[in-house]
């Protein structure tokens, strides 16, 4: 099962943080960009090969500080193939290197196309005798617009091929409350799709008593968590919003229980671009990044109650 | 503006029809999969092959008689980085034969996100002093849940490079009333989000009444499409459910108005393989598909109400 996979590496490296893999070009190391602008002119190729090197740089510092990474698709699919290139590229490099992948594609469209998606990112894709996988992941990001005929068909592919999905409930972002808290008979819709959530969650619990069905409920509104655990027990969260967004450990608390188990803390360029910050001043953009992910760690890590 | 280019096609062609470039490889013609699982092996580029070639046909055939298509990324995605290939390269033969791109993405994230996947598909990559398309399209389809400033990032872009969007209104699949038909005081989660569409579709209007930011409305709802057109009078409605999802010409007649405009038309499957059907037995897969697509138009603008 994909969360008891997750779970044992949690606990292995006594780490909640997953590091967002998420490149900007503009925000890159000079030297690494004109090394690759030099080679291949101002072309997506020299971009796709930066962003690549880049995350590997990462991926190596962070390897044993943190047991998943999350690639945010956006990112790469601005530079076209060659982008996506380097994202399946930085998936498989990242799984070489013992972490999991969440792929934080936030797809979801009606039934059959689902099902395409899935295939894409979770299950594996069939050309006559032939299977393999497109993009591996271990787990990816779901939107809930259109329902449970769209749920299903990822989670058809969670059951067959032990992975995860995280199911938007409630995003970091500001607009959210726009749907997202509009109540109905005393239900925000967040909960209305929380208990959608639930109700495919608590059938799939692992030996650490949760699921590889959970949740997106981000940290810059952390009196949610409370109440959105009460409503998924058996959800492992993933929690966006640390750091850049503006949320520290104290929002984040109510997503763990007194094991520190429960959620998996996001942050992009609070690690990756930690080298721009005072804080790491002085240090390579790796080891700056490895520093941020310890700090992150540790701060983390000094909130659960035991 | 994109709907002021689209009115016009639509005009000239007296067709409403898009046809979705949704292709599956176990209903591709026998001799085309052959073709290139010969030369190339049961492998990713194998099937983009089949796929370009496949499309480039349908669109040969159709060019004179539909404004647009709308190729469905998740087919392509799931044969990975090739899969893309045919995406971009289909998206690139089709605006070389004068037809707009309907990009079927349904991205929607936060804002910062939801900014770079708008210049993947609408927006220009910028590269030092380089900017170039990642993958065109003329406009794409996104999802509302995380709402205004996730939508806003899209909007940006369809104002500085004449581009369109089709927000998620209601879809067209059995399980679209879990989320979307939520009541509270009085109106549904899919008119709150009209509400929505309509505030940003008014201000943008062109010189046929109509405005760049459209709404996905399911034709298999069609008691809605009217409700939806009060909320949305100058949104463009992108109208999924036709022919294979079981809706005919007269459940999309209230997405049109009196001059047939308001409303694209979809049919995917209805269309591009149409070669399998009884009703055009006989014609290879393009010619299949071209009279496929005339009946379908015919079909519609019969209900057009002078």
């Amino acid at each position: 099962m994909f969360i008891d996979r997750l779970i044992s590496k949690i606990l292995e490296k006594d780490s909640r943080v997953v590091v967002g893999l998420d490149p900007r070009l503009e925000q890159m190391p000079k030297d690494l960009v004109e090394k690759y602008i030099c080679e291949y002119g101002e072309t997506f190729e020299a971009v796709g090969k930066i962003f690549y090197e880049f995350n590997k740089c990462i991926i190596d510092n962070v390897a044993d500080i943190v047991p998943a990474v999350k690639p945010q698709i956006a990112f790469y699919e601005a530079y076209g193939i060659e982008g996506l290139k380097a994202y399946r590229d930085t998936c498989e490099y990242a799984r070489s290197k013992g972490l999991l992948i969440v792929g934080d594609v936030k797809r979801g469209d009606i039934g059959s196309t689902s099902k395409a998606y899935s295939t894409a990112f979770l299950g594996r894709t069939i050309i006559g005798s032939s299977e393999s996988s497109a993009f591996y992941s271990d787990s990816i990001t779901i939107n809930p617009y259109l329902g449970d005929d769209c749920m299903d068909e990822f989670i058809g592919d969670v059951d067959k091929y032990e992975k995860g999905i995280f199911v938007l409930v409630k995003t970091s972002n500001p607009s959210s409350n726009q749907i997202q808290d509009i109540s109905s008979e005393g239900k925000t819709i967040y909960e209305r799709v929380a208990e959608m959530v639930n109700n495919k969650s608590e059938k799939r619990v692992g030996k650490y008593g949760y699921s590889s069905i959970g949740a997106v409920v981000g940290a810059t509104y952390p009196e949610m968590l409370k109440e959105l655990r009460d409503i998924m027990p058996t959800a492992y969260f993933l929690v966006p919003g640390y750091g850049a967004q503006g949320a520290g450990a104290k929002d984040i608390k109510d997503s763990l229980d007194n094991k520190g188990l429960g959620a998996l803390i996001n942050s992009s360029r609070g690690i990756i671009f930690a080298y721009k910050k005072d804080a790491y001043k002085g240090l390579s953009y790796g080891k700056a990044a490895r520093q941020a992910a310890i700090d992150m760690r540790d701060d983390i890590n000094s909130v659960i109650s035991e």
